[in-house]
């Protein structure tokens, strides 16, 4: 890992130093919008197709509802692990409910705000070489909790055909209605634009390569009227350390960032008194012990260690590099927090590593990456609602407001907005034009 | 107006009722994205030659501190409307703000969620024929109450160079930072990109024609690192009356919505009783009255009334619908707001016309239009903010929570997650793979 000193970097080796690597997502584009129109004109059977062309599976049936999917049998041990995940994402996400806002700007005006689920999402959760029941659990509960009456969650099939078990245990507990036995493009399209198996969803949330990710910004912009959680890069770290972290600690974080894929960031914020050669060493050794030591390495050769003096400097840095996870190994962790502005998810103290926020803590594990924790939330619970104002004005709240809206709207220009008021309050006569 | 009936229609009918007009977004984003690139490499220079071309202005300056701006100076009646309006979203949008979130999901795991402002946004206001003061107070005032540290409003210059006083009034007392003298997709391309006289913003928000919508639509998925608010379509009201509705006022309300433009749609949905001759009567006796009779008369070529049996009738129409404004003209107006989902903003009651929130209830008159009322909310004060989540365990937090970390990260093959639990407890050692 490349070692830089945070205030001896101009400028430009800054933004160097936290730029992410470049997608071209134009030649990717040529090759999912296709797909997604392909799927948009033939519905289940270019599903079918595509998955028995990418997946090498042959489908019978395309999205089923889950009651007809056969029950998952688990060991007791990892339905504890998944019940113990399901319970704490559910009671920190329905913590996130708030009451109607309600208040009276003006004697007689008053004004709300209240949540209403969205009727339809779809949930994308990764199958491949990976297998990912977390991400069930993190999509399809504050779905639930939100209220959406038809939750699809799409993954792709194993070579029998079926869904992982773990998958379909997870999605079953928190109240899946349907699952796609598929992965890819044509998942998202089906979801996006319907098919005559897989209801038309109104938003389409979850993590994935690069074809979903081009699959969901094609969807977008399109008459499938869809919205998309947020814009998707490689998963990303940056670790804070003190003296006192364990480098074999700060080297293991930096690892479970990295064995993430090839493309992801692991990025150490080293304060004085670390031993960067010892949590390099730790690096290594760490790394030479995981079965997934290849695809590690290649995520740590672009990543990098940057020194810095001060606690105000760490801070700085971060913010400007925004990333997906923070992880702050520091003494007195809880003081840094009002100094963090621009990050997914925040692991604060010794005892916190990142995955216990990937899996159980109760937080969200989708975030933003790639510099977008600038302007994006993570998923929470509000990324299945939408909000809707109300106003309900009494004769003497428009008695009292309205004279000043007519006086607006006439400097506007907008004369029908101004007799709205006018005629109702008796100030302008139907007859004429005043 | 065409006149249907809710009952007689079939899916396809109601498609077609329901739809809104097709934008063709293919060949403005030809035209759109080329001024991006342009402003982009040329900065202010390609500003001030889009400006010269196509508002006719030659800009000295293109974007300034506001501070550098001479005090504008209204009349006392127009400064107190916008006083009156600008108290009111103040409160309603100060309401918003919420205390951290915090939940021990678990003894020992701690999990927070705290907001943070965006640090830079940029902020649209039209120009052109429409003078719209009010959409700077919209913008501008959650902005502040945010925190956002900069704030540029972008608003084309009149012929004369200068920005529009009552337009520089509000952004002044909502506290813009600085004003971009420039508008269409050139200004959206300097906020999102940033030139040397104008701050690179981190999210754009306000409405606009379709090349504003366009310059959004190419920065959000670009290098720009640029969040939006929402995609936009023309503007449109659904109303709702009874048989005790005031044809005037149910006719007025229609074409105030008329009136923004010839795109602009109103639906009337009228419950039995209603006279709809009548009604029909007053939209052509009102609408001969206005200046803008001829723009208001294009808006109501396309617009209809749709007959329905029932309450319920009414609002399973207008949840299908999804309406940016739902105006509720009947009695007892209150028992239908839980049967309403899908609406940007609801008006309820007689005396609760548009023209209230579209300036000075306090509610915000950025909303979901096109039918995006089923999945996106209206500009909030989240607009301008972002959540982070934060957790942090202790000892023995770590340790309840840790072995069930550790099985899900067994079962999902990701050894050095599962392994920066174990090692934080002891449970693996650092020379051995376990
Ligand atoms: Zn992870
Ligand atoms: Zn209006």
């Amino acid at each position: 890992m490349r070692v830089y000193q945070a205030a001896a970097m101009d400028a430009s080796q800054l933004a160097k130093v936290t730029a992410r690597p470049r997608i071209d997502f134009t030649s990717i584009l040529g090759t999912v919008a296709p797909i997604v129109e392909d799927v948009r004109s033939r519905g289940d059977d270019a599903v079918k197709e595509y998955t028995a062309k990418f997946d090498r599976v042959q489908l019978d049936t395309v999205c089923v509802p889950i009651e007809e999917l056969p029950e998952p049998t688990l060991d007791a041990e990892t339905a504890a692990a998944f019940d113990v995940a399901y319970a704490n994402i559910s009671t920190f996400h329905t913590a996130q409910r708030s009451p109607p806002l309600e208040v009276e700007t003006m004697p007689g005006v008053r004004c709300r705000r209240v949540a209403r689920p969205i009727g339809a999402v779809g949930l994308y959760v990764p199958g491949g070489t990976a297998v990912l029941p977390s991400s069930a659990l993190m999509l399809a509960v504050p779905a639930a909790i939100a209220g959406c009456r038809t939750i699809v969650l799409a993954t792709p099939p194993r070579p029998d055909g079926t869904i992982t078990p773990e998958v379909l245990y997870c999605a079953r507990k928190a109240g899946v209605t349907h699952i796609l036995k598929a992965g890819g493009a044509q998942a998202v399209a089906a979801m996006g634009w319907g098919t005559a198996s897989c209801p038309k969803v109104d938003k389409i949330l979850g993590p994935g390569n690069q074809y979903v990710t081009a699959a969901k910004m094609v969807l977008q912009g399109s008459e499938a009227m869809v919205a998309i959680d947020m814009p998707a890069g490689p998963s990303e770290v940056l670790v804070v350390a003190d003296a006192g972290a364990d480098p074999t600690h700060v080297a293991i974080d930096l690892l479970s960032q990295a064995e993430h894929g090839p493309d992801s960031q692991a990025v150490l914020v080293a304060l004085p008194g670390v031993n960067i050669e010892a949590v390099q060493r730790e690096v290594e050794r760490q790394c030479d012990l995981l079965p997934r030591a290849e695809t590690t390495r290649k995520a740590l050769s672009h990543s990098c260690i940057v020194q810095v003096g001060s606690k105000e400097e760490a801070a700085e840095f971060s913010n400007r590099y925004a990333p997906e996870h923070l992880i702050v190994n520091v003494e007195d962790a809880e003081s840094w927090l009002p100094l963090l502005d621009n990050a997914g998810s925040v692991f604060l103290g010794r005892y916190t590593p990142e995955s216990v926020g990937d899996y159980a803590s109760g937080t969200n594990h989708v975030l933003p990456t790639y510099g977008y924790a600038r302007m994006y939330s993570g998923v929470s619970l509000d990324s299945f609602q939408k909000n809707m104002t109300v106003q309900s004005l009494t004769w003497q709240g428009l008695q009292a407001l309205g004279p000043h809206v007519a006086k607006m709207a006439a400097v506007e220009g907008l004369d029908a907005h101004r007799r709205a008021v006018t005629l109702r309050l008796g100030l302008s006569s139907p007859d004429k034009f005043d």
